[in-house]
C-alpha cells in the first residue's frame, strides 16, 4: 500500500526529478473569476509527471531486479519517462510499442535511451509478448499507474504542491488533477491528506472518458464506453486502477469533465497567460477551471497540468481556434 | 552606479518576481553537442523578465514618487512589466504605446492596469507628448534598460543563475543572454561577475541588429543601421545604452548573431524539448547554443531565454518550418 511514508521515500530519492513551479498570472485569474494556481508538471523531465512514478518505482528495485531490466507497454508520456529513468540508473528497458504510435514518440523513447520493440495492434497480443520478453530476460514490468511505487512517485508532486500552495497562501482548495488511470490523482490526494488537509484533489477527464467521474459517484469502478475518440488521447484509460480507485473513493471530490474544445481553448490559455505548453490532456485540469466555475468552490483553485508532449500540429490547432 | 550591492537589494525587495526555473533536456543537449541550460524568464510574471526591473525601479521610489505615478515608453514587454509592477505597489502607471501596436499588447497593458495613452508614430512626437505628460502629472519615467535601478532588477536574474548553475554543477561556462539595449546583460554580468566568476555573458542578438556585438568589438559604441525588419522585435533597439555598455564592456565576451530563421527554430526545439513557449526574440540566446556552437567553449551552456509575448500566428509559423 502506497502511505504517506512512501511518498516522502520516493521524494528522498528522486534526485533526477524537477521541482517544478506553480504558475499564476493576473491576466488568468481574470479570466477564471478567482486564483489559479498551475503546477507545470509539463516542465518535468521528458514532459510530463510520468517521470516521477518510472523513477520512484525503478529506484526501488533491488540491484540485480536494476541489472536485469524494467519493461513498460506505452505509447506515450509513461514510455519516455520510463526510458529516461531507467537509462539514468543504468538499468535496461525494453517499451513495447504500437507499431502505428507515431514516429516522433517512438524516436524519443529510442533517444531517451530505450529499446523499442515494437507490436501490430491488429494482429499481435501485446501482454503475450510482453510476457514472454519478461520471462526470457527477466525484465521487471513498470505499470503506468496501478502500482504502489508509481503512485507513490506521483504523490511526490503533491508534496510540492502542498508547500508551494502554502508559500502563495492557499490552504483551502480544490485541486484539480488530469486523471488517467488514477495513479497522479491518487498519489496527490496521498500527500495532501497528510500535508494540506484543506486541498482537496477533484479528478480532471474528457467527457465520455469519465470513468473515474462516474465511479467515484457510483462508489465502485465502471468502465468507459469507447476506448478512443478524444484528442486528450494521454489520459484515456478504460477504467480506474484496482490501486488508485480505493484511494480516490475515500480521498477525492467529484470529478469534473470537459470536452475536447475546452481542453484546447484551455491549451490556448496556458500559452497566452502562463506560456507553457501543454497537451489536451494535460489541460483538462485547466479547462475544468475556465469551463466548469460553478462545480468549483473557493477563490483559488489549484490545477496540475500533467503533461506537455503535444504534436505541432495539434497545438497550431488551439491557437487557432 | 549598479553594483552587486545594488542588484542584492533589488532581489531583497523582490517578493512579486518569480525565481524562474533552469530548465534542460536530454534531447535538448543531444542536439545541440553539449549541455544547455535554459533559464525560463518566459516563466517570470508577465512573460519576461522585464518585470524584474519594473519592480525594482517601482520599489526603489519615494513614498510620494509612488504616489504620483511613473510613466514608460514601451509597445511591448516593458509596457506590461512597468504595469504589473505599478499596479502591484498601488502605483499609477501611464504607458505611452503607438496607436499600431497589437492590439492584445494594449488590451493586457490596461488589462494589468496601465493607463494606456496612445500616439501616432507618424505625425506625433513621443518624447514631447512624455515630457508633457510627465510634467502635467508630476509622473517618474522608468526607462526600459538605461537605469541604475532598471540594471539592477535584470541583474537578479544573474544571482538565480549563479546559484542553480552551481546546483547542477556547472561553474564555468557562457552565459547567452538576449539583448537589445543591454539591460538584462548587463546585471546579469554584474551579478555573476561577484558570485559565479567563472560563468561568462555573451550577448546574443538578431543578424543586422547586432549593435552591441560590434561595439564590443569596436571599444565603443555603435548603432544598427537600420530600426526595423527582424522577426526578434522585442529585442530591436538602435545603440547599447550609456550606462550598460561600459559593464558590458568590461565583463562580456564576444557577442553572438543568429538569423530569423534560426530564432524561429529555437522557438520550435524550445516547444518540443522544454514545452516552453518562447518569443523570436526571446529565443536568439537558445539559437545561438544551438546554431554557433562553434563559436562557444565549454561542455555546457547557459541560454536566458528573456520572454514569451509571442502572437500565436508567429508561433504556429515557428512550428511549421
Amino acid at each position: 500500500m502506497t502511505d504517506l511514508a512512501a511518498i516522502r521515500a520516493a521524494a528522498a530519492r528522486a534526485r533526477g526529478i524537477r521541482r517544478t513551479p506553480l504558475l499564476s498570472s493576473p491576466l488568468l485569474d481574470r479570466e477564471a473569476g478567482r486564483r489559479i494556481l498551475v503546477k507545470a508538471e509539463c516542465l518535468q523531465v521528458t514532459g510530463s509527471f510520468k517521470a516521477r512514478g518510472a523513477w520512484a518505482a525503478i529506484s526501488a528495485l533491488s540491484p540485480a531486479e536494476r541489472a536485469a531490466g524494467v519493461l513498460a507497454y506505452s505509447s506515450g508520456n509513461h514510455a519516455q519517462g520510463v526510458a529516461w529513468a531507467a537509462a539514468a540508473h543504468g538499468t535496461p528497458a525494453v517499451i513495447l510499442m504500437p507499431s502505428d504510435a507515431p514516429a516522433v514518440k517512438i524516436d524519443n523513447t529510442r533517444a531517451l535511451g530505450g529499446e523499442v520493440v515494437l507490436y501490430d495492434r491488429g494482429s499481435e497480443d501485446r501482454d503475450a509478448i510482453g510476457a514472454r520478453l519478461a520471462s526470457e530476460r527477466d525484465l521487471t514490468l513498470v505499470p503506468p499507474f496501478d502500482h504502489p511505487q508509481v503512485i507513490a512517485g506521483q504523490g511526490t508532486t503533491g508534496l510540492e504542491i502542498a508547500g508551494q500552495a502554502a508559500e502563495a497562501g492557499v490552504t483551502e482548495a480544490d485541486v484539480l488533477v488530469c486523471c488517467g488511470g488514477g495513479g497522479l490523482s491518487a498519489g496527490i490526494a496521498l500527500a495532501l491528506e497528510a500535508e494540506a488537509p484543506g486541498l482537496r484533489v477533484r479528478t480532471a477527464e474528457p467527457a465520455g472518458f469519465d470513468d473515474v467521474a462516474r465511479s467515484l459517484a457510483e462508489g465502485h469502478r465502471v468502465r468507459n464506453p469507447a476506448a478512443t475518440g478524444s484528442i486528450c488521447d494521454a489520459i484515456l484509460t478504460p477504467s480506474p486502477g484496482a490501486l488508485t480507485f480505493p484511494i480516490l473513493d475515500r480521498l477525492a471530490g467529484p470529478g469534473l469533465a470537459v470536452s475536447d474544445d475546452e481542453a484546447l481553448a484551455a491549451v490556448a490559455a496556458a500559452f497566452r497567460h502562463l506560456r507553457i505548453v501543454l497537451e489536451p490532456g494535460g489541460a483538462v485540469s485547466l479547462a475544468a477551471a475556465l469551463f466548469r466555475g460553478g462545480e468549483i468552490e473557493g477563490d483559488a483553485v489549484v490545477c496540475v497540468a500533467s503533461g506537455g508532449n503535444v504534436d505541432p500540429a495539434v497545438f497550431a490547432r488551439a491557437l487557432s481556434a
